[in-house]
């Protein structure tokens, strides 16, 4: 196990009717900016139980921020929360939402170009703090302090620990009226989450290995009918299950990946399909393509999340298969043809863009060049 | 699942050579109280090693805090506090050391009878934030808010979020010169504080159980190696999992059984058997008396954490075996006779204590009555 520091300072309200709890959040609040995305909460209720939430606080609000939250949009939040002096930021919605709003929040005290806060990464060291409503569990954004923001050909990500949620509240019952598209992406989103974390190579990290497998198997014991039900015992496992994916407990000692994040993103940015279907096409080739890279711990994998058992190169080959057709099984497509996309385009598309950002080494042992993303992606053609 | 809130502020440092990490945690204290036991830091490098950490600040020491720390001893250092105005107390130790910093801190500051802390459970509403440099895994007591304490007949524990420590070193090579008696211990102490937040009764709590079970497997994996070695992972691992064991974050949402530790308690009080000893002994019991109210638990825990399968009673009577086996294995007794203690006697006094206490609807639903306690003694004669 490596070495780490562990400190995550993110208050969670968890459970139905607990929105409520944001007039206590937010009662020494002088000025709060409501930020949320393209109107479905006003169509489910959830803004209502806001603003019932709200109420005798001073609080605007800037709707309209987009799945793959861009840079544009945002700025113009950045703008009506420096001329509103607002002190607090409430995000209600998913991680779109939620990345969105830890931009705002990061940019709205930035000295300087707010872009270089994505493009160069400069060092952030002031935020207005910020809260969230989570209404779409995928992304672990309510629980960590990173964020990823688009821009045109861009799709870049910051972290500070400035822009941790001070609270979020996850009520399960605020998925109900999501689209089950959105469900099933939020579903391989965490999935892919703990892959990136733990599908690597052995570090003698033994209670970090048995909870990312521990959440693996509860995604694939509730996914399909996570997407076809509204049980409330069915979303509250699946939205806690998202959270421990990516709230920074799993992967604390332990090598990481994050390839398969990377050359979504550029799939996602070229072409439009969400960041759950990128990666849904780009991790079995990932798996393929690394599998003597990460060999052992493919084995540990169908061995104690699929139960396979035999030959080795078996229960390698097996279990990611049976990761694709996990996938599948939560309608969730797998090939780059299956959303209209040419594959030959693809590969020369994708891995130009991985050059011009720089991203030549990815993968936890820096093996994941330009080229070998062209092969990955050639399994999922 | 059960609505919860969470919310663990303790920033952790993890690994070989973090005690220098103290230096930043502490530059801004201008008085800081050490506390620790009975000298075996002095023997092992740990308080050189904190010493030098702490150079140039201004700090003061109180050694001999016992194992079930006692209340007229923590009055001693409470009167120091006091005295030297103390701004910080940094407690370097095991769950024993911690546990009677953590009282120090909310007592230096109270108004009143700091007894009552204890026993009318006063709240406490100030406390001197506190730091912790861990030695021996176990309790938890570096990541939560609770503390028990001893006085002449009475072990009592309190809660509070004021005495969440600030910060907690733990560094796996600290162990190193523990006893065995205290690695086995620990081992046993971390087992059972998974066991109690998690074999009640179903709550549809999936990834809670799933890492619980995760942190009992590694266990034991790891439970009889850990003891006969000081391998750093073995060390590293056995302190994670100890630490997940009870900085809360199993327990969230589910329900909670904790009978087995007041009963202990009882036996610790009366006979002077460690902590983690008088778990040994009342757990199976526990398990076996409750075995109907418990049968679906002990059914998945036979299963998942045992790899048991067949008839349902088979695997509940296996189970509970296995894990009164697995504590034989790691050299802590589960008898009481082990101990030279007279097991007619023991019912007696031990549900008289209970009685005296108060503490007559024990477990997850109140059906461990001192009546019960007594049968479930008796399995462990």
């Amino acid at each position: 196990m490596n070495n780490f520091t562990w400190h995550n300072p993110t208050r969670i309200h968890f459970g139905k009717g607990q929105i409520p709890a944001l007039a206590k959040e937010l009662q020494a609040s002088k000025k709060i900016l409501v930020t949320y995305g393209g109107g479905s909460i006003k169509a489910n209720g959830v803004y209502d139980q806001v603003v019932e939430a709200l109420d005798g606080l001073d609080w605007i609000e800037f709707g309209g921020v987009e799945p793959n939250p861009q840079y544009d949009t945002l700025m113009r939040a950045v703008e009506l929360g420096r001329a509103e002096q607002v002190d607090f930021i409430l995000a209600v919605g998913g991680g779109s939402v939620l990345d969105g709003s830890k931009f705002i929040a990061a940019a709205i005290p930035f000295q300087g170009n707010t872009w270089d806060i994505l493009a160069k990464r400069a060092p952030v060291s002031a935020a207005v703090p910020l809260g969230s409503v989570l209404t779409l569990a995928a992304t672990g954004s309510e629980s960590n302090a990173g964020a990823v923001i688009s821009r045109g050909e861009d799709k870049l990500d910051f972290q500070s620990r400035l822009v941790y949620p001070v609270f979020s509240v996850l009520d399960p019952e605020t998925t109900y009226s999501l689209p089950k598209r959105q469900v099933a992406n939020g579903v391989v989103d965490a999935y892919v989450h703990v892959m990136e974390q733990y599908l690597t190579y052995p570090s003698n990290s033994m209670v970090q290995d048995q909870f990312a497998e521990g959440i693996l198997r509860t995604l694939i014991e509730i996914g399909p009918g996570v997407v076809d039900s509204t049980d409330y015992d069915l979303r509250a496992n699946y939205m806690w299950a998202a959270n421990a994916a990516l709230n920074g407990y799993i992967g604390l000692g332990v090598p990481q990946d994050w390839a398969t994040h990377m050359i979504g993103h550029e799939l996602t940015a070229e072409y439009g399909v969400d960041h759950a279907q990128s990666l849904a096409i780009v991790l079995p080739g990932t798996l393929t393509i690394l599998k003597r890279q990460k060999h052992e711990k493919l084995v540990q994998y169908g061995k104690r999340v699929w139960g396979l058992s035999g030959d080795e190169e078996d229960i390698v080959d097996a279990a990611i298969a049976k990761t694709r057709a996990f996938f599948e099984a939560v309608s969730v497509k797998t090939r780059l043809t299956d959303y209209g996309i040419d594959p030959d385009e693809a590969y020369l598309k994708v891995s130009g863009r991985l050059v011009r950002h720089g991203l030549l080494k990815l993968g936890e042992r820096g093996t994941v060049t330009p080229e070998v993303a062209q092969e990955i992606l050639a399994l999922s053609a």
